[in-house]
């Protein structure tokens, strides 16, 4: 499989991160967003969205979108499942997927923050509390959801590693690269040490990536 | 069930059309946003994003986010299934409903448009111009990966209703209520209309719901 990637990108750090832990071996597209690469004709003609990461399977087609590329790596490759066992449990992973996905991550990505910053005239200190702001405002309610399992484990679900920490790890890099107060959020980065102590996130990390700068 | 909904949330507008596409009984709870009712300390006992919609389960488990809750709603009522048959077609319209779900619907909700006119400084003008910038980018390439299906029936894949036209269907009336031009956008505007012929669409609309004001 080729993914369509960026280093910096939280998206493709999730698929990283998934595609590790399933044993799925990979090879790197590396798109440039700095050098707007992703609004090439090339690369629009295999997401018309110009957006990373994509995956291009072994049958050459092109999967675009993060979540929905996870569901359906958990789908083609059930071995190493990212999953609970019950419909229940799924909905409660979901849902921290998603408040990360929908309601911290694109709100907060490049796009995003130059229009905030250029367009709306916010400059860089404007992005900057933009960005403090969605972020600590995500985490506050993930962090107090997570108080009822953490004590069970290192994992957002507890003893289970799950999509929900694919999506967390990424974020909290992410929130630390622009020196957001992680201090009101212990459970957070309890979860983010520990999964960085495993091989499938250190080599999954921005810094180890081939177009690494 | 109890559906925990304010009239025109998006978010809560998908569900409304799940559950009737599916032919589950529910009652709503209305939450005002506009007086604030999602931050009072009952709701966020329930919901800790302070956000609407939530499901309350026949069994009293309260479900949040649209997305986990519509993944729910398909595992635990698959009949009239809202995702294709195999794999590859479902990461097609998972695809389709995340690039709503994530790049443009929470980009552009009260939220993130209160932030936008008060705390930046863009007042109702800016907020408009960011509405229609991302429902326009956004729209743009769906538009674009809509074509190859749309000629083989009325809903955005093909002959078959799925998970993409309850996201597409709230979007579509939330840029018609803001004026964004949807001249641009033939196919999404048919597969909206025809929809909108379609109960259980009709039933969730806005205008239809006990706390439409």
């Amino acid at each position: 499989m080729e993914l369509y990637s960026y280093f910096r990108s939280s998206a493709a750090y999730r698929l990283r991160i998934a595609l590790n832990v399933k044993g799925i071996s990979y090879q790197q597209v590396p798109v440039n967003l700095l050098k707007g690469e992703h609004k090439s004709a090339n690369y629009l003609a295999l997401n018309s969205q110009g957006l990373v990461p994509s995956l291009k399977t072994d049958n050459d087609e092109v999967l675009s979108q993060s979540p929905a590329i996870l569901e359906w790596l958990e789908e083609t490759f059930p071995d190493t499942s990212l999953l609970p066992s019950s419909s229940l449990e799924r909905a409660t992973v979901r849902s921290w997927c998603n408040q990360i996905a929908c309601d911290i991550h694109p709100i907060c990505n490049l796009r995003v923050l130059n229009y905030v910053a250029e367009d709306l005239g916010g400059g860089s200190e404007g992005k900057l509390a933009w960005l403090h702001h969605w972020i600590t405002t995500g985490f506050g309610a993930l962090e107090h959801q997570l108080a009822d399992v953490q004590s069970q484990g290192n994992f957002c679900y507890g003893k289970q590693l799950t999509l929900a920490d694919i999506y967390l790890i990424p974020q909290v890099f992410n929130a630390l690269r622009f020196n957001v107060d992680m201090a009101g959020f212990p459970r957070i980065m309890a979860i983010y040490q520990h999964c960085n102590t495993i091989p499938a996130f250190i080599d999954a990390q921005p810094a180890n990536q081939p177009d690494a700068s």
